[in-house]
Formats: C-alpha cells, sequence, structure tokens
C-alpha cells in the first residue's frame, strides 16, 4: 500500500444531484491551491443518485432516505474517509444522525454556510431560496436565527417558480433561460430590499456562473468546497 | 441495506489528474438519458491526486505507479464496483496487469477509442495528440496498427508544445489561450492531411468544448462516457 498522501482523505456523499455533485467536485479542484496534480486533495465520491427524493420524503412522508445515506457513508468510511461532506443542502435534515454514528469529521454546509453569511451581512435581513422540502424542514431558518439573522423567503408564486428551476436543472437544462429566470427570482428578493441571497440548493449553485445581478448571493457549494479544502489540508 | 439500484456500479479510478476527472464525470452525467437523480449511474469515485507522475514512470524511470493503482482499484471493488474505468490515457500502459487480478469487467479507453475512430475513419490515417510517455509506451500505435490505421503524430517541437499545454490543464490555466494553441496544433496536423484526430490525453480533452477546427476530433473520454453509461445499463 502506498503511504497516505498530503492530505486527508475527503469522502464525499454525492448523487443528490448528480449534476450538483459534478459541481461541487469542480469547485473544490478548482479551490485548491495546486501547481500539479500531486498537489491536490486525496477524494472518495460515492454517488447514488437513486437515494429516494428528498422533496417527498419531507413534504409528504416518502420512503425515508437514511439507509441509502448510510450505505454512502459506511462506504467512504470504508474506503479511509477522514472527513465527510455532502453537497446537498436539503439532505441535511437526514444527515446528523447518521454521521453522528460514524465518529468521522463531518462538516456541514448549513453551518459553514450560515458563518459566511453572519461575517458579510450587514442589514442581519437574509434572502433564502431553498427547496420546499428544505424550508419544511426549517434547518437554515433555524440556524440563521441562532446567528441573529433574520431568513427572507420568496413569495408562493416564486417559490413554485423556484421548484420548476430546481427539477429542470436535474434533467439537464441549464441554459441562459434558466439563469435568467433564477436572476428573476434574484430580482424580487432585491424588490423587498435583499442584498444578501444564500443559493440554498445545489441544483441552483450550478447556475450561479457568469449570473449578472447586483445582490451578493452566498454558494453553499463554493463555500464547502473552501472549507474543505482548509481542514482537509491542515 | 437498500436494494441495489437500476444500474451497476460503475467505479471511477480517478485523479490523472483531478481536472480530467471532473470533465469526465460531468460526460458521464451528460450522456445519461435522466429526467430526474434516480435514473442517473451508481458511481463511486476514487481520486488520488498523489499517484506518481506517469511520465517521469514512463520516460525516466521515476516511482512505478503500480501499488497506487492497486490500491484504488481495491478501494473501488471494496465499494462493490461493477465496472471499471479510468480516465486518464497514459496510465493505461499499467493498467491491465492490475484490473485482470480483480475480475472486475474494465472498460479500456483506449479499446473503445480506438473502436470508434475506426469506424468513422475513412483515410486510414490518424493524427494522435498525446503525451511523451504514452507515446513511448507505444499501446496506442499498436491498437491502430492492429485495426488497420496509420497513427501521425505531431513534430517534435509541436510535441514539446503538446506538452507544456498539459501541464497548463494541470494547474488549472483552461483558458482561450490553451484552447488556440491546441486549435494550431490540430491545424499542423491538417496541413499534413490529417483530418481524424484522437485527443489521446484526459488533459486535452478538457480543452474540447467550443474548440472551432475543421477536423473530426475524437475525445477519448468522451467516447468512454457513452460506453460506460450503455455498459452500466445494460
Amino acid at each position: 500500500m502506498p503511504e497516505t498522501g498530503p492530505s486527508r482523505l475527503v469522502g464525499i456523499l454525492g448523487g443528490m444531484g448528480p449534476g450538483a455533485t459534478v459541481d461541487f467536485y469542480d469547485k473544490l479542484v478548482r479551490a485548491t491551491p495546486a501547481a500539479r496534480d500531486q498537489d491536490h486533495l486525496r477524494v472518495v465520491i460515492w454517488a447514488d443518485p437513486t437515494v429516494p427524493d428528498r422533496q417527498h420524503a419531507l413534504l409528504a412522508g416518502g420512503e425515508d432516505p437514511t439507509p441509502w445515506l448510510a450505505a454512502g457513508v459506511s462506504a467512504l468510511v470504508g474506503c479511509g474517509a477522514e472527513i465527510l461532506v455532502v453537497p446537498c443542502n436539503a439532505i441535511h435534515a437526514y444527515l446528523p444522525a447518521v454521521v453522528e454514528r460514524t465518529g468521522v469529521e463531518f462538516i456541514s454546509i448549513i453551518d459553514v454556510t450560515v458563518a459566511a453569511v453572519g461575517k458579510a451581512n450587514s442589514t442581519g435581513r437574509v434572502g433564502l431560496l431553498a427547496t420546499d422540502g428544505a424550508l419544511t424542514a426549517g434547518f437554515y431558518q433555524a440556524a440563521l436565527a441562532a446567528a441573529g439573522l433574520e431568513p427572507v423567503l420568496p413569495s408562493t408564486a416564486s417559490q413554485q417558480r423556484l421548484m420548476r428551476l430546481v427539477h429542470d436543472v436535474k434533467a439537464g437544462r441549464t441554459g441562459p433561460s434558466q439563469r435568467s429566470e433564477l436572476a428573476s427570482l434574484l430580482s424580487e428578493l432585491e424588490g423587498s430590499g435583499v442584498w444578501t441571497v444564500i443559493a440554498a440548493c445545489t441544483e441552483i449553485s450550478v447556475l450561479l456562473a457568469h449570473l449578472d445581478v447586483p445582490q451578493q448571493v452566498v454558494d453553499p457549494a463554493q463555500v464547502l468546497a473552501l472549507e474543505t479544502v482548509r481542514r482537509a489540508r491542515r
């Protein structure tokens, strides 16, 4: 067996969805200061997209995704993963119970994102673009409130447009019309005086490149990538 | 444990380099006919970029990467991988001996690429943009010859430019100047009457999007992605 490399082995529980996992892994590679392959992080990715639909589970009592998560975490830990990250916001409703059992260091996308917003925000009001399931589970609202920040949600009609956008990205539609729809949703929040917005769904993260909006849009996938690099190279 | 999903589990031995692995995983996701997450392939990726430099090993007797490959394949097989693919051309000099021992189905990027070229090519002459190490190992030339095709290599000066380009991509430089340099290398082959070219290095694959050249450029990463989808969904 080769010696352990210079970084701790990062385990990524992905597949939720696959495009968001590609996007996160891309951000992780780009966030790593490296002049050659050997400077990069050692990574293992478990991407089983057959995890039951999180929205259906959170909103309508659909099949519990926990056994799929436990199987993925077990595979990653079996490979020697020393840090666990999951580039999907909604699934964080189920994760703490699964990862606690492993004893492996877990970086929560929710915690690092709220910490990043807390440092940057001055008005105390933070827009939250999240899926219906994540909003119903309420973990982002709770984490923002604990940090003294007030979440601002889109109108009911805009929330429905957001959910259609998420399904578009999951079906591989990530073109100019999807980016324009996202810009329109952000513009509505701007009209409500919200200047900092969390793109709290990794499918939305996929659309952020080249988006031209006046607000500060915090990308949890990017924040998680930076924190993962920092901790893995420690 | 959840039931096995609709696809066979694909094991990707990556990290050589990390950017090329992101590119291949992206191509794999895009090549999958899917309207929702659950239609996608189940994938596990082992990406240890600390594998010793393949060029140094193939050209100058540098450290043998085989133990790193064996460790990665062992991790993937331990996760239950039923198909193995490796999105790096040069490392195929070392792979057959490692994967044969596992008994798991292996899709060689060399074999599927030469098969794809054989179907498309009419002149019998095929340009080969590969690293010094891959050319010295000679597996692409041998596979092309076995298919009745004649490999055409860049001039010595152009081959040096190609190697600089590969190092650029490994260091994260993938902008317009790198794409323009690749177009220039392809233009030289066009001057020699070569109308089909294999971009036989996954770092070169990364540059192919939006490249405007008159030739047919075969991207082994794309060919491998399509074949992986076909076999995994069988």
